[in-house]
């Protein structure tokens, strides 16, 4: 089979004319040109828009066979000359409003599945969308217009919210609380017992879990990430928060509202992430700590105090960005360090 | 939707002196008012009884709105003077005692639900819980009181002991071998295929895989973690071990008795972990490593060479604790030694 | 239950002789004696062959009960004299040959399940096994003698080719395409959406994925790993590529033609890497990087900026191995070398 060929057109096709006037840009050649959809520099055929917004990519410019261009007024100069684009000054929410255009929202059609098992006391708003082998438990409800993919298992007592997405193969534990425009990603599990012991004559006796895992409004949770629910008391994921693929959020933490977690990214028990904090790929926090608000965690750092609220952390241990680079700078002068020393003991001012 | 509002209250309520028993802690206070479940000091309300075993919680005791404490006698003198309160020498058995009461085991009534698949062959134990969708393939056996969750799927020719609990979504791959008393999270893969190839001609050509993943009594492992079965020989989980979410333990792991491994950790291929050790998050073992009983591998360290009985590790690659502690010093000292050399160099006594 | 009885047999058993000849080994010993099956040195039994092609296993020759060995004629001389023994050169692809012997493929019986879900639209090629609880949705392809695992979900539009396996508990996002003879094992995702967003109104506003994964032939996929779709353009993971456990692949990322990503391991979006490159357990790269053919990355190293073809990288941040060995080997003597400032400070000549 060829890979090559481009997946099944989504969306319909627009006028660059019309393209300008939805991203609020300035039209620059021939209005009129269809576009079919949009591509990378370099994949972009005759029928598609190509996109620039990052200086690192303007090398493949020169070869793209795009059809036209989405680019930021800082690049401008970059394109070449008469070939037809739209100029923006803030490039990426220009390109989502194209993206939004072509996306296909899948399908959200009300039904109920007739392989669906469906518990005692369950309540399902109007206009859910309840997929194939969906488990709903006994006493859990369905909010509004809220879509739930196949074999999803929402668990006895559970709420979830109007207008939600839980895509295929998502396990929501029992009691958990999932808000309104909530979207998680397959696989993931909110509500799992969290790792609690207490060594009791030389065993490690599980503590139970009477909290619960509460997801709020706005949230986006990706594939295979897995969120605990409290000991006692709840595990929280504040309102806008996004969180990316593959993530661990353990018991009883909270991530503040509108806070980004990248991939693979681990919060441990109980550690408290404020509003607005972003924490890049694989980052990771200890236990019982204090992340403020609107801190940014570098990529793969490791957080084992508290950060102040905007601090801006890397290194692992993780410590003020510009400690760390400095630290780095002072270890790859190490070896000419000792050379100096040598020079010093040798009393030798042959600096060869 | 409020998030806020509490959860079902689960468990029955209890009186403070029957809490004191339960525990077998000293009671001072009312012993007649009724505790309906546990919260954290900043969240609980009048019904609720709060926990105090950390200093770091203490500065949140003040404007607490609980009902009662529980707290250790070391923290005693923290509680507001009159406050009723439950005090223990050890807190986290008490805590675990109370959390036990309030605790709601889920369904476990025996049932064979009519919608799963049951292959040939298979051995089903007296007061077994099939849930919905469960496929139970050929030759396959499943102890007595033994929970699989729905959706679950249990391999060929797998055994499952008694008394286990496996959560929705898990897979069992064929050969399998799940001893009594486990419980396993949603998401969990035994016995998948492991990371082995070989070159041949330029062409990774896989590795057979004919050996079996054996989890044995009283283990418990996390949501989405991955055991893969052994190429030849088996890749074992000792009894008792406790594993958390995310995990990845390769093929030919042996993982000792009482060992725990927390979130994100990783072992790689034919790698032996002793028993009683303790690996924190995201720690990670090279393969074909040994590392021995009772050794302690901090957080985010990455194992890169044998580790010995009652070791503490720590850092990348991991060393003794202590090493690593002063190499860190160390370094914080670079910028100091520097300017020390600078001096040394340019004669001058001038130190600021 | 005894965790320690030997698991069913796979395979049928054959003479000493006989496994010299599949192996093109030569034969040093009895050859009529019955081989059942393979087993590590510390395991194996009079019925089964052992193996040894590591110096670091040779300790357990001595007490080993193999009833006949598969040895590289590198460490032939370990064996003890008189044990049967077939000696190779290449002892892996020696071992492969076996275990394939041995191995057993699982059921590939072709069957539609009468309880899989089948979307209109939709292509069953001949010979294909679809397993209980599948979805196939609308307008999806299943190529000729694939296999569709129990609870696998295709999405809408999506292609899988011929020959291929999907594990149990596979999901597939729409419009995805997978090769022929790919091998998916269960809980992999494939085709979820990016980790994208753009700030509008201090809200992160969802960025649309109108682009596909493509997963093309020969390629394995190991448990639980996420590969999410492009934005726009394709995410893809190149022909004979083999990715491990709990792997993050975001969106746009480019894997590379026989490329190998071992457990745990993270690629930021829109990063690409070569043909045959090697990346080590929970190694990770960051975004808009490229990683050149046949780069080598350690074992658990950060990349933070491009690598070149053929080069070899460790540390966080990674760089070139012997760089980081030497700055490890400099930290390690940072203790010395202050003691020799201290000394040329003091002016004294004491050693101590």
């Amino acid at each position: 089979m060829s890979h090559n060929h481009p997946g099944p057109r989504i969306g319909t096709p627009l006028t660059l004319a019309r393209a300008a006037i939805l991203v609020e840009g300035r039209l620059d050649g021939d209005g009129s040109i269809q576009i079919d959809g949009l591509a990378p520099l370099d994949e972009a055929g005759p029928g598609e828009m190509a996109f620039l917004a990052m200086k690192r990519y303007a090398r493949l410019v020169g070869t793209s066979s795009a059809g036209a261009y989405l680019v930021s007024s800082e690049f401008e100069h970059l394109i070449p000359a008469g070939a037809p684009k739209v100029v923006v000054d803030q490039p990426y929410p220009a390109l989502r409003e194209l993206l939004s255009h072509f996306n296909d929202e899948g399908d959200s059609t009300p039904e109920v599945h007739e392989s669906a098992v469906i518990g005692n006391r369950v309540y399902l708003g109007s206009g859910v969308r309840i997929e194939p082998f969906v488990v709903i438990e006994e006493g859990a409800s369905i909010g509004d217009r809220t879509r739930i993919g196949s074999h999803s298992v929402i668990g006895s007592e559970s709420k979830v919210g109007p207008d939600s997405i839980l895509h295929a193969h998502v396990v929501i534990y029992p009691r958990s609380v999932i808000g309104s425009k909530v979207v998680l990603h397959s696989g993931v599990r909110v509500g799992s017992d969290g790792f609690g012991y207490t060594r009791i004559k030389g065993v490690h006796e599980k503590m139970p879990h009477i909290g619960r895992a509460v997801i709020e409004d706005d949230v986006e949770i990706g594939a295979n990430t897995t969120v605990d629910r409290g000991s006692f008391g709840d595990t929280r994921v504040g309102t806008g928060a996004k969180i990316d693929n593959l993530v661990q959020v353990a018991h009883n933490v909270q991530v503040g509202a509108r806070s980004l977690l990248a991939a693979l990214v681990g919060i441990a028990g109980s550690t408290r992430i404020g509003k607005g904090v972003w924490m890049g790929g694989r980052a990771s926090a200890a236990n019982h700590l204090e992340i403020g608000d609107a801190a940014r965690v570098a990529f793969d750092s490791t957080v084992m105090r508290d950060i102040k609220a905007g601090d801006t952390v890397s290194g692992s241990p993780a410590r003020p960005h510009r400690e760390e680079l400095r630290s780095q700078a002072n270890i790859r002068r190490l070896e000419k360090l000792q050379k100096r020393v040598e020079i010093l003991e040798t009393g030798s001012g042959d600096q060869d």
